[in-house]
């Protein structure tokens, strides 16, 4: 949970006038598309979903982020999202970029987007060459992914404050949290696959609620004798397994990259200013829009004029099937994101309209164990209208402040529409 | 969870027409018995209900039954349910009281209900004088209710298994388990009532899920240095947290007992013979009536023909508006008692109707965070002739067999007609 949230009238009211919108915007959807059949492409998508299906995540290891991670340089910070320019980072991820550049005591660096470097990091999601990495293998496969460490909630550097309390506590995770942990994972790997299925029947959607899959991943670390500080740690913050769940869905979706043909949606992601997607048919590429600003719940006496547009790769959950797309299975999130479990059950049955497959191994229980929505098809998003649910941690767009709130967001259809284009033309003419 | 679970098609197809038949019985109800509103009994109602909701159960000690149970002796060993005589013991009643006797080294012993020493225990519910149990205190009004530990699923005493391996476990749970809980509770009490607060909203109805609150309860063991051993036991079963908030509930219960007038139950028990309740206004007295056999699901190749009738203290859990009156709070429970999400829903939707509050401290995610269905009113059964939901473990009928299964039962409504005559002669003529 995110502590004590009080919803100020403001959000809330603007929370209900968008859910009632919502409402009628399910009978009211744009023009169809209606675009012609293409078998190759239905079956270059069952082979990238069928992957996306196979994968068997497992915590592998740690790691230093310049010793472990492909392409990382001492001059390079990862960021979230889509490509971008220092010039046109929002407040938090300015804030989180200054902090990781203090942390490695350097004047300047060049940026890259986690994506590139087969990782992701939530909210602003920097990585700087020193900070521990998890190393999360997809067992089908053979892919690998990587993520930095959850810091907790408050303060935090992912959220773009950068204080001298966030520096010591990175600090104390590279210097004691990150080595108990290789410890423990020396030991043998930690089946991620089987604790995402026990979550999502345990109350968790795995993007903004992870306190049973916290719970099951502390007694797996408990059991192997983790060092009593570093449990303490974990005891301390239910979101500490997001950035496991978001490594073992990014193994999953590289897993299913690289189709031809597929328009099997591998990457959604937000870096504060853009919105972007990667499409395994073709997943060099990335298409964009303007990140949208979440609308949701607000921490204090924050309002929704404090939000910071979109941020983060945690979307990488709902790519794979969780978060947005599982809320049937967390009726409680609507304490965080808002709603009602009518809104969070909605959510769920839209998203099968623009998914391929029902994932048996993410079984919702309040929906007789029907799998959730997974694996989303360009096609089908364009076809329908229907934009992807996000849930979502928000951001104070000044740097330096931090979490504000959580809720729910919409993915822009622009991207699905251009990489669409993108497709057609590449393949029909 | 209960391991692998195949349900046979006779039992799938018994409970499948149960479930028809249950709603076909929401059409057709026993014409209601139409009592006079009577004021002084809805103000005791009033006061009983109200301190069940103020109870905030604290796990506080450990000891042996002998030296920490109030009246208990060395001849003597208690049992689940309304008093019961050794003859009219079934089947795994009494494959636990010969194991508990060869426990003891004795060759008889007297026969004490559990709830006559302020204790409850799961299934046979048998405690011994040397067997180490639970204290725990609702805080509100000092009460203490006590439990023995749970011994894990498979061959295990409370379900009628009594083999060497079964009485070595026990020996090992009092000689290194109770020892190491007695330790870590000496650093202080742990909170039940947040536990069970917590992992109502983890999907766990707590009577025959509790993946959630053993976790939680995990996590606060492990942080004050429980043996690893013990961890490890605690990890294996799921079920561990079933005892304790079973002597939670207990504790709640008794502080809403003795309210003279008051209709509210504070007691359901089977002892697999007989099923009995006990009523606040008269909390010396046992309301009975032949214990039902439960539908459910079945172990591995065993049938409904092997179900014992309903056993066990568990039923405290319902009489605190857990277990089968927040069905709606644990989808997944289904695939360990039957039904459908519908029908758990609809299991705590009717239970409201029997019940003098919704109990803010246990609030269901999937009904928008209404309180769970809490205290059993006679005079609403009686009236609406609707039957109290248990959910629960099935025994196999023969002594020694252990679990066959868990599934669904109604409590019978003889001893709710039977409680209200009694009040209604004492009291109106």
């Amino acid at each position: 949970m995110i502590g004590p949230i009080r919803a100020v009238t403001a959000g809330a009211r603007l929370l209900h006038d968008t859910l009632e919108a919502e409402k009628q915007a399910v009978d009211w959807r744009p023009p169809l598309e209606r675009l012609d059949p293409d078998p190759e492409v239905d079956r270059a998508n069952q082979e990238a979903v069928s992957r996306l299906l196979a994968a068997r995540p497992r915590w592998v290891g740690m790691g230093t982020a310049l010793d472990t991670m492909p392409g990382m340089r001492a001059d390079l910070l990862l960021h979230s999202g889509p490509p971008l320019r220092w010039e046109a980072a929002s407040g938090p991820m300015r804030g989180a970029l200054e902090g990781a550049l203090r942390l490695e005591s350097r004047e300047s660096a060049d940026l890259d987007p986690c994506h590139h470097h087969d990782a992701v990091g939530p909210m602003a999601g920097v990585i700087s060459p020193s900070m521990p990495v998890v190393v999360v293998e997809d067992q089908a496969s053979g892919r690998r992914a990587y993520s930095n460490l959850n810091e907790g909630l408050g303060r935090v550097l992912r959220y773009g404050a950068n204080d001298d309390q966030v520096l010591e506590r990175l600090r104390w995770m590279a210097g004691v949290l990150a080595p108990d942990l290789k410890r423990a994972l020396d030991q043998g790997p930690i089946d991620l696959g089987t604790i995402n299925q026990k979550a999502v029947q345990m109350g968790d959607e795995l993007h903004n609620r992870h306190r049973a899959a916290t719970s099951l991943l502390f007694r797996e670390l408990a059991l192997r004798g983790l060092g009593s500080e570093s449990l303490r740690f974990i005891d301390g913050n239910d979101y500490f397994y997001l950035n496991l769940v978001m490594a073992a869905a990014k193994a999953a979706c590289e897993a299913a990259a690289g189709v031809p043909r597929s328009t099997l949606v591998v990457t959604m992601a937000r870096n504060g200013t853009e919105f972007g997607i990667r499409v395994s048919g073709d997943p060099g590429r990335w298409f964009t829009a303007p990140a949208a600003v979440p609308v949701g719940l607000f921490l204090g006496s924050y309002t929704q004029a404090d939000a910071n547009p979109d941020i983060g790769d945690s979307a990488i959950t709902e790519t794979y099937g969780l978060g947005g797309f599982a809320m049937a299975a967390a009726p409680a999130i609507t304490r965080v994101v808002g709603g009602t479990w009518e809104t969070a059950r909605n959510a769920t049955l839209e998203m099968y309209e623009i998914t391929l497959e029902e994932n048996p191994n993410h079984q919702i229980p309040a929906l007789d164990f029907r799998g959730s929505p997974t694996g989303i098809d360009v096609r089908r998003v364009v076809e329908t209208g229907i934009q992807p649910w996000i849930n979502t941690g928000i951001a104070h767009r000044q740097a330096g402040v931090g979490q504000v709130g959580a809720g729910l967001v919409r993915a822009p259809l622009e991207p699905f529409r251009d990489a669409h284009r993108h497709y057609h033309h590449a393949h029909v003419g």
